[in-house]
């Protein structure tokens, strides 16, 4: 029987079950699971261990994982070990159950870990939570289309395996060693991962590119302790003064980053490409102006939509030195520090932008200073097989379900497991998700638009069974 | 009678209550009087009524003066309104009793107000807690002299008034009005105060110039909100990226400052005093090398004590923005802030180097990004007449306390209430102070040597006399 002739009573029980779906998924987002703070460990687990009961219940074999660092949930449909009668497509889901840090808590406008549902300034109604979209939305999103599928024919289209981790959001360190030495569990044709945006709210996309990431710390150490500017001013080193000087240094009149060697590799888009994404028109006015600017701030002479996505970047995330509390102190600090990212695209490899950034630094420190560095993460940038099979099925799913054209669109953002996903398993990834820019994922007042998470739901309903039905 | 002949006496009075005398400091050092935070406000009350009780014991008419900040004591020795038989000086000593907060507390070796008297790595007796120097440790050597004089004699040598303020540590800013509407409770031949150093720790000093300040903050904006770096960037200006460009470009190759008309009216030492102060042979080693420096980080070409007290410089004193916690997070913030602070020479403006430095931060704005502006303090340099009356005495009495010729040195630091007793006075102010480079003052560990404090009292009880007897 085609899976298609059954999809009309899947998608009408979603509609039916939506209220259940979104109750479902606020108990997901009241866990504090916070994966970069020790404070939130045992919140990680009960999120892990909430989450492989609301999965056993679809039928799937599942467990909580111990991993070195918070568990991972690994959850497979086929139980029951008999063979299929005829080759069904086997699916690696992949998602996140932890969540960014909350502060500055005092931008919230309610409780982070209190979901509700608001209705947002244009009129669009929303789940506000931290959490709402990365990853807790996107993932129940396909979740809620498993369930739906089981219930109405009691079986899946495809088989599945669910892999779902909690600490994404702090560079999977201790995921992925789980992932090699387990990679005999994580055997299928294909992954899927919910964790990326629509082209805009109403048109649906695939990614099929993603920006690397490197992820450095720099600290700048100067006098032994923290000095009086008034008796030491002029004539002691200040190691903010340093670090401004090097960091200001990074960025020239036009935008370009001028560590050496930074843009080696690094190749023009392909004019047929470049020429398709002009037409798609992204500008200052429609992506900007909802963040309150006007001004692309990247490289000269490139389209935004090239700044965003296929131009490798610099950011600097944080900087911290000397006193920053109310009022004054005349206080030259012993030591400056800064937290920098780059995202990378092809061409670029994250061990040689790392080093090129450090001797950048070390190259420029003056005497009496010293620079001590720390690696937060590092991922190559992906470049997916526009032509992997199962991608015109799912651009077909999602164009009916949105009944507007599927863009396949890059995307400046990192997902460091898809290449982890290739290099250990040898898998492709399919990347669909529902988010909106104007998300706030990873700021106060994450939300995750209402019609994101039904349609969402609804696309996977219609994925699973266009997956299946291309494989006969 | 000689006031001379008397000398002998109370120093040996001094000698016999030394013990007592580090009480009463003990006393006034439990007190957490941080006037920054308004979690002490209480404390700073406490301070004030505390030091009230104690110098009223001295005979003074001594009363705890509201100010629209924390309260000031003004206290007058002369109370029995007899005219003096022969014409005396009368003096107006001015202190501080509030201290710097003691963030990072971490680094502190013992609670901060908990003072006690330890060993030094190199065998000298210090007094360790947050205001052991600055200021409450100076302050009580002068308390304790006068103590002394009246134990013995009965009266002091001169007429003298204290104001000990509460607000130093935050620029003065309700105490200088207060001065102003009751300027005519504050008259006196001239000033003194003790909150400078010694030449070195057995060499005594008084100080004849002091460098000016102008503390101001930037927070330069971008976007309306904090943004996700992996989708925003590269296309969202970066308020960080903005703050680095800008405070990295105000020091040139050579230390110079290069914000334009910063250096206007800025003159160089006249030869003879630049011989002098060669000759004083402040060096890397002796200055720099015990806060683990060794390099001259001043303006290139001159000396290393031109660097730290006739040259004007900047420091940038603290900087913030995004994510400052453990690990990573891939933010572009919505704002990022600085504290910038420039040490004036005689000849500059503060209200010209505030201006030229806002100028100079926002003619390298770039679009989109908004720079705000707080003003925390100013004040102007303070050239001392080396040829006032009082100096030839006090320079005197501390040559025979400390058995060598004393210094009339110019200081890095900043006493902004010296131009105001000036200005609003017309007073003079000696400076005698028994500070130390390493006392740590501002940072933890703030110390005082027991030197200092015992041999600081004896130095005022002979200034007393010698001023007395100069005036005959």
């Amino acid at each position: 029987m085609s899976h298609a002739s059954q999809l009309q009573a899947v998608l009408d029980r979603i509609d039916a079950d939506f209220d259940n779906s979104l109750e479902r998924l606020f108990e997901l987002l009241r866990i504090k699971s916070i994966s970069a703070d020790p404070a939130f460990t045992a919140d990680c687990k009960a999120a892990a261990d909430h989450l492989s009961r609301d999965i056993a219940t679809l039928g799937f074999d599942t467990t909580v994982r111990p991993t070195a660092g918070h568990p991972a949930i690994v959850a497979r449909s086929s139980v029951n070990g008999k063979a299929n009668p005829e080759p069904r497509p086997h699916v690696l889901f992949y998602g996140h159950y932890d969540v960014q840090p909350v502060d500055p808590l005092s931008l919230w406008h309610r409780p982070p870990f209190e979901p509700a549902v608001t209705t947002h300034a244009d009129g669009r109604k929303i789940v506000v939570a931290r959490g709402a979209e990365d990853d807790k939305g996107q993932l129940m999103t396909f979740v809620e289309a498993c369930r739906a599928w089981m219930a109405v024919s009691g079986s899946l289209p495809v088989d599945i395996t669910m892999v779902i981790e909690g600490e994404e959001e702090i560079g999977s360190k201790n995921f992925v060693p789980f992932l090699e030495q387990n990679k005999g569990e994580f055997k299928a044709d294909f992954a899927m991962i919910c964790d990326t945006g629509m082209w805009d709210p109403n048109t649906p996309a695939i990614t099929t590119s993603l920006r690397g990431l490197v992820y450095d710390e720099v600290k700048i150490k100067a006098a032994n302790r923290d000095l009086h500017s008034g008796i030491f001013g002029g004539g002691a080193q200040n190691p903010i003064r340093v670090l401004t000087r090097i960091l200001g240094g990074i960025f020239d009149e036009d935008g370009r980053i001028t560590i050496p060697g930074f843009y080696d590799g690094v190749k023009d888009l392909p004019p047929d490409i470049l020429a398709q994404w002009s037409k798609l028109n992204l500008t200052p006015e429609s992506f900007l102006k909802p963040i309150g600017l006007s001004i692309p701030a990247g490289e000269k002479g490139r389209l935004l939509i090239e700044q965003i996505s296929s131009r490798p970047t610099c950011d600097i995330n944080g900087i911290f030195g000397g006193y920053t509390g109310e009022g004054s102190k005349t206080v030259i600090p012993a030591e400056a520090s800064a937290k920098i990212s780059f995202r990378l695209v092809e061409g670029q490899q994250p061990d040689k932008i790392r080093k090129a950034f450090r001797d950048y630094v070390t190259a420029r420190l003056p005497g009496d200073c010293k620079a001590e560095f720390a690696d937060h993460s590092s991922a190559p940038a992906v470049a997916l097989d526009w032509n992997m099979k199962p991608l015109a099925a799912a651009k077909r799913a999602l164009s009916e379900e949105w009944g507007k054209e599927t863009i396949l669109m890059g995307s400046g953002a990192s997902i460091p497991i898809v290449a982890d996903f290739k290099r250990t398993l040898g898998l492709d990834t399919l990347l669909v998700g529902f988010g909106l820019d104007d998300d706030n994922i990873h700021s106060p007042n994450e939300k995750y638009d209402l019609k994101s998470f039904h349609k969402g739901i609804r696309s996977w309903a219609r994925i699973l069974a266009a997956l299946a039905d291309a494989a006969r």
